[in-house]
């Protein structure tokens, strides 16, 4: 079970920091920025996480395998980039991918921890969205996690399916395929078939407010 | 005591995840993450105090009730909308008796844990503003809690008379209202009568370097 | 050595105080948002170490002369701000020794919480960054520490230094003058001789979503 653990959260860090490299580069940072937006974008969900469990030293610092992941993502993506760029679209289910190792990992670990039920699904959740939000943040734009389709709710569900099946007593192998393929399919769905949830709609009076830079949906 | 916390806490929560997912809104986020946006703003002022004077875990993590009122307030704020927006200028009020409400009960909660008057005080300041600052990060505004006027002073002042007030071994009900007070009656004049701090004046060489992008002051 | 450890910390904090308080200043905070700003830049990378390493609270929540530091840094700079925009090319300088001393503090500290080596390392470079980039992003700009050359890079250089002469059990003020020599050295070699490390060429396809705002390098 500790192994299960590691292996969704490495493998949730290296999809993670596979997406903050590309931002870097894209953002035409040198090697050294790309490396640091990967290891940021990889490990920062997982630290929050760790942080607010009082699991200290996070995992992301107190084993190396974490950075030696992170950097390795980022070493492919400098040295690739045409590359990993022409699968930007296959991107999109690599990072879905992610998502779901780091949902899974992180309400597991918050159970681990003694969390309550819904705690730990939200803790979930947030080792889902937390590398993704500080990368965007990092280069000023509005997070895609929270204009993504299906995106921090998939991760909340996925994150829910594990809570549920250990409040069920399965076996964590058994609530990890189930939670990751939630979020998975969730994602698939948006991404596939257009799946959304509702927006608001502001009043006419004040749409001349709304902000002037829309960036596309999925756009990173 | 833990009552009076628990209720200024979750006065504070509520008001602020209102403001969170107002913005949101206007972002054009959809339903879920009108509920993201509501629990971090509601929310991270009171994680980074408690992590900051190590109570961990937070209490808007260990107590299910922190992310209930967030996800209450983001609920109305979506589906009334054009309602909740009419009232955009009164939120000014309401925004101000959630910081005077988070500055208490930082104060209150940083000095129960044993931290010095000053850094109490600072704290009380930190809890009333850092759910808003993360708010207008997320979405790429610079923060209105750095640039409203008395803003965090006036959470700092607030603060600065609760921690006062414990000084002199006045009841912490005592110490709340009159604190609460001061944050607010600050509020009220910079709104209400325009006080302010000064600026200081950049020469003229820099003129040209001062930012572009100019939002009216009191702007959400 | 805990001396050590202080002088180091509260250079480094004075130094990224002035920072921040210049960048508020520039972009018309008030007094008060002014010492805000200060307080965040010259404090949130220790602050951050502290919360990893597990030493809460952090050292600038738990010792007065950090918020003391920074409020001087502060005041300094909103009084003679025009004085210290003169000097600007020269904090360029002043900022290396900054970060060399933040650089070496985190790394010694780190060491002293038990870290192992390369960890060590890493939280002298988040100590040294952490401060710059909170400043940056709460104006919304993308952060210097990130796109200015050999920024990061030369931070982790000075904390690998310092962790290299523990290793050789060196004496922690010779593993000092070591490491934040080699992170000024790095610095002094991007500012004054253009050294710097590549950046991966986006292939043509993707050039038009290049980043629309490119800031001066060293712009601030």
């Amino acid at each position: 079970m500790p192994i299960l653990l590691l292996v969704l959260d490495l493998g949730g860090t290296f999809v993670f920091a596979i997406s903050g490299a590309m931002v870097a580069v894209r953002h035409r940072l040198d090697i050294f920025g790309v490396l640091v937006l990967a290891f940021a974008a990889g490990n920062v969900g997982g630290i929050t996480r760790d942080l607010l469990i009082g699991a200290v030293p996070p995992a992301a610092i107190a084993d190396l395998r974490y950075s030696g992941v992170s950097a390795l993502a980022g070493l492919i993506t400098f040295f690739w980039y045409p590359a990993t760029n022409r699968f930007r679209n296959d991107m999109l289910w690599f990072d879905a991918v992610g998502l779901a190792f780091f949902a899974v990992a992180g309400a597991e670990k918050a159970l681990a921890y003694g969390l309550s039920p819904v705690m730990a699904a939200l803790l979930g959740m947030v080792t889902g969205i937390g590398g993704g939000m500080l990368r965007d943040v990092l280069v000023s734009d509005i997070p895609t996690v929270l204009r993504a389709d299906l995106y921090a709710l998939a991760a909340l569900a996925g994150a829910g399916v594990v809570v549920s099946a250990h409040l069920l007593h399965l076996s964590p192998v058994v609530a990890a395929v189930a939670g990751g393929g939630v979020c998975f399919a969730l994602r698939f769905m948006a991404i596939r078939h257009g799946w959304h949830l509702p927006v608001a709609r502001p009043p006419p009076a004040t749409a001349s407010e709304a902000p002037h830079h829309r960036h596309d949906d999925e756009g990173n």
